[in-house]
């Protein structure tokens, strides 16, 4: 014996989600027992029509209902800097900081050979086009891709592709700075990010 | 600048789940676009639904689509024994050991002064109803709430209603065991723990 019937097919849909299990999706199932069943309606609707309304952005790729995301379409964010991000979700944590004024090319994933995943299975060719198309108007382009051994092969890859496109080096690429996390134990801290600590010191004014 | 309006709305669904914050609930918000638009659609059939299929036992409350649950009109199992458990989670985590051959009462819920949960707002009334209409029938009652400070006071709430209506004492009123966690090490136990593990003793055969 398990759960009734549709509460059971609600578990299972949940236990595909990333990092939810039997026991959580069994938990967060019976929670909607308790919500009121307009708002289960309203998820329903929102669920059924996700797919159709959400749209990646035609410039940056950040995903948005319209053709083209609010941020390319702010006009007092700097086009002449583009970051580039791994996921939607990376963007958001910059975004959420409010830290950054530029704009952004969203890969969908990272260089991943281990997992098959080529520079052709992401968006790096419409990122090289937007460059190229755009050379003249752009100053910077910051990689902004997972400090980790995917992460830093797929920079070191859209670094070497964009000078190829900039024989005339008027771009400046640049690199997100890794080193020891804000409020972080430096005891704690690994032997690489460590390393990375020192090699990027900076003048302590 | 957050997700786009659609994605932002079940995102803010998922975050009045419990144990689902605000990074969890984009993460799975976003997961859900790779999904079959086929998979999304029955999700969204199911959660319309769940609150009109789902109901309770009439016997033993459990969740069910039928009137009566899958354990209390199995023949197999023993209608002489009755195990209180304080959710529907409880009573899967006992069936999914497949360690328990009665049937069961579910509470939703403990009694619990410092929250306003009387024993009027579980299913008290309906478990005393219920072991007054069998009372014949009956063997044992095994109060299963958990072994906190309002399921120890819940347990001895039942246990004295009981023992009003069986003045005979023909039942057996029992409590599940507590002790040291099977696989736990001795040394992380809390002294309650402990304490019960001595009292609850057992000849070691």
């Amino acid at each position: 014996m398990r759960l009734p019937k549709t509460l059971e097919k609600i578990s299972e849909f949940f236990r595909r989600l990333p990092g939810i299990g039997k026991k959580t999706a069994d938990r967060l199932s019976l929670y909607l027992l308790q919500m009121p069943q307009e708002d289960l309606e309203n998820f329903s609707q929102n669920l059924k029509q996700l797919k159709t309304t959400t749209k990646k952005c035609r410039n940056c790729l950040n995903l948005t209902e319209e053709d083209i995301c609010p941020i390319c379409q702010d006009e007092k964010r700097d086009q002449s800097i583009i970051m580039v991000v791994e996921t939607p979700l990376d963007l958001l944590a910059f975004e959420n900081g409010q830290i950054y004024e530029g704009v952004y090319h969203v890969l969908y994933g990272k260089i991943d050979p281990l997992n098959n995943i080529g520079p052709d299975d992401i968006y790096l060719k419409e990122l090289f086009e937007r460059i190229k198309n755009n050379i003249d108007q752009l100053k910077e382009i910051i990689i902004a891709t997972d400090p980790d051994m995917e992460g830093e092969a797929t920079a070191m890859y859209i670094r070497d592709k964009i000078k190829e496109i900039d024989t005339e080096e008027k771009l400046k690429i640049t690199r997100i700075a890794s080193g020891v996390p804000i409020g972080a134990n430096i005891e704690f801290a690994d032997y690489m990010t460590l390393k990375k600590s020192i090699q990027g010191r900076e003048v302590f004014k």
